[in-house]
């Protein structure tokens, strides 16, 4: 099978940029969301990327935007779904696609935090069904490909040649895993970073100075919880069950009820938009 | 209080980088050990790191190198002990040089896994001892600064002034903690990386991979694993009583016992001097 046709479902962050990487690399690409006044910053989003990689805004015009399901997913050979991270609603998203899709489209969510087991029984297609999660598209090229016990091994395969087409490093997770690989990583960087600050064994700043010169690296992992953003953060931090995590999750929610989320509101650990770990004088 | 003469215990791979970066600071340099060949090979590595530097060879006739240990602390404002990774053998020289030492001499130790609380009772000063913890002084240029209860605060800050005349960058370390902040972080990581593969979640050039694309860094954990050497990662997680860690020590186990160590005995995780990390296409 040979993928030509891919539709988007959510024209956000992640299905803008997954539909312009998919369109850059020469697929035919539709782009489905309930509100069409997400097209408008979809669009101007991707202007803004084509512009920083100097690539010519005309492929843009080769998308089609559409707020009709059926319209969308018409002779798809693939949907990669980004709507909102929502149990309830990705499971209603599916069982509508399940129903208006060709047969033989492949089905592929890119949810950071559910596990495709959670989506499956609304699934008319179990076998052609799998996560298919990328990280931001241009910076960070790693597709994760998860399946559930039941995706078909055809499935996984052609989802690494789709991922190597799309210009990211194909990493496969054999095993449903709360935050595939990266992500899976990242949290234990963070959970031991949290429990250093909420046992007062050192302050955030020697914590991400220490990560920084190390691994000579622009960020250490409160500036990176600042740049995921901190509700995010607590949501995830605060379903486990350890006291280090519990500990932690309450420290992000003083800042969540403070409405400092982070980099998108100007305020999370750190002030933007010029935070103190990007001062000259920072590692010393 | 003013430092000028820096006493060096043992003339391994750390003291051997300490004292040389003491030296090109301004310090007047002793370097101790009982093994007198150790210092042969030590000028060869101060050489060498001096020639990658593009530096001048002529700081290396400023140390001293001494099996005398009494010639070595005279009038010291500073020990900074490198001997050995053992208990037993860290407390028998504590112990000598707190007879030997002059009373103004400040202690302390580069131990990695150590806490100076189990050395504090064989020193004849308390308050002068703390642990000043390097990591590999001229690509990673942090020192951490970790007081067991009884430091004084002017010790503190004395090495946090100390550590910035070396040209690393400080990181004080309120509360004892095993490896300090970075190394506890890095624990962290490996720990996760390990559970992704013993639980048979992703491949380790995978999980490499994952790290290495998303964080655009020269190797990943197991990479990182063959360069700290996997007799080391083994001795640390062993000792760790939950079952990820257990898993994976004996995992580190079956390396060990097979002589592979990492990079060091040219084969841990991948195969050296050119692991498959390091090929063109690994990011594929
Ligand atoms: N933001 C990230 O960094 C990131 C990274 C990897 C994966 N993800 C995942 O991607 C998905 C989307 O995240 P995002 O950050 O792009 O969210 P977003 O809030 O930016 O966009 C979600 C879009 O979904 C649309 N939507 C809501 N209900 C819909 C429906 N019924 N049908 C069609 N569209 C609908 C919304 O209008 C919105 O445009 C989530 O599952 C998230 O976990 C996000
Ligand atoms: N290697 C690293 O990457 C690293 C990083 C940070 C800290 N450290 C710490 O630095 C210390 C030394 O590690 P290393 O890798 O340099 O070890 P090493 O084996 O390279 O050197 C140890 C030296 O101590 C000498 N020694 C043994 N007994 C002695 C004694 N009684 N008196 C004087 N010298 C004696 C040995 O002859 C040897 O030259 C350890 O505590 C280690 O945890 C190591």
């Amino acid at each position: 099978m040979k993928i030509n046709k891919v539709c988007i479902l959510g024209a956000g962050t992640l299905g803008t940029r997954i539909a312009l990487q998919a369109a850059l690399s020469g697929f035919q690409v539709t782009v489905y969301d309930i509100n069409a006044e997400a097209f408008v910053s979809s669009k101007k989003v991707m202007s803004k990327i084509l512009r920083m990689l100097t690539l010519s805004e005309d492929v843009i015009a080769t998308i089609q935007f559409t707020t009709d399901a059926e319209e969308a997913v018409a002779d798809a050979d693939i949907i990669s779904e980004s709507v909102t991270e929502e149990l309830p609603l990705k499971r209603q998203v599916w069982a509508q696609f399940s129903a208006l899709a060709p047969a033989k489209t492949i089905f592929t969510t890119n949810t950071s935090y559910l596990l495709p087991s959670m989506l499956v029984d609304v699934v008319d297609r179990p076998s052609l069904f799998c996560a298919f999660h990328f990280h931001d598209v241009f910076t960070a090229k790693v597709v994760d490909i998860m399946p559930h016990a039941g995706t078909s091994e055809e499935v996984i395969t052609l989802l690494e040649e789709f991922g190597r087409a799309l210009r990211q490093v194909p990493v496969i997770v054999r095993k449903e895993n709360p935050g595939y690989v990266f992500n899976f990583m990242l949290m234990a960087v963070i959970g031991a970073a949290g429990k250093l600050r909420t046992k007062e064994v050192a302050s955030m700043e020697d914590i991400d100075k220490s990560w920084m010169v190390n691994f000579h690296m622009p960020m250490g992992p409160f500036g990176i919880l600042d740049s995921i953003g901190l509700d995010t953060a607590w949501h995830v931090t605060h379903n486990l069950e350890d006291a280090g995590s519990q500990a932690f999750a309450a420290l992000l929610k003083t800042y969540v009820d403070a409405g400092k989320l982070g980099e998108k509101t100007g305020e999370g650990f750190y002030k933007y938009p010029a935070p103190a770990f990007k001062e000259p004088d920072f590692l010393t």
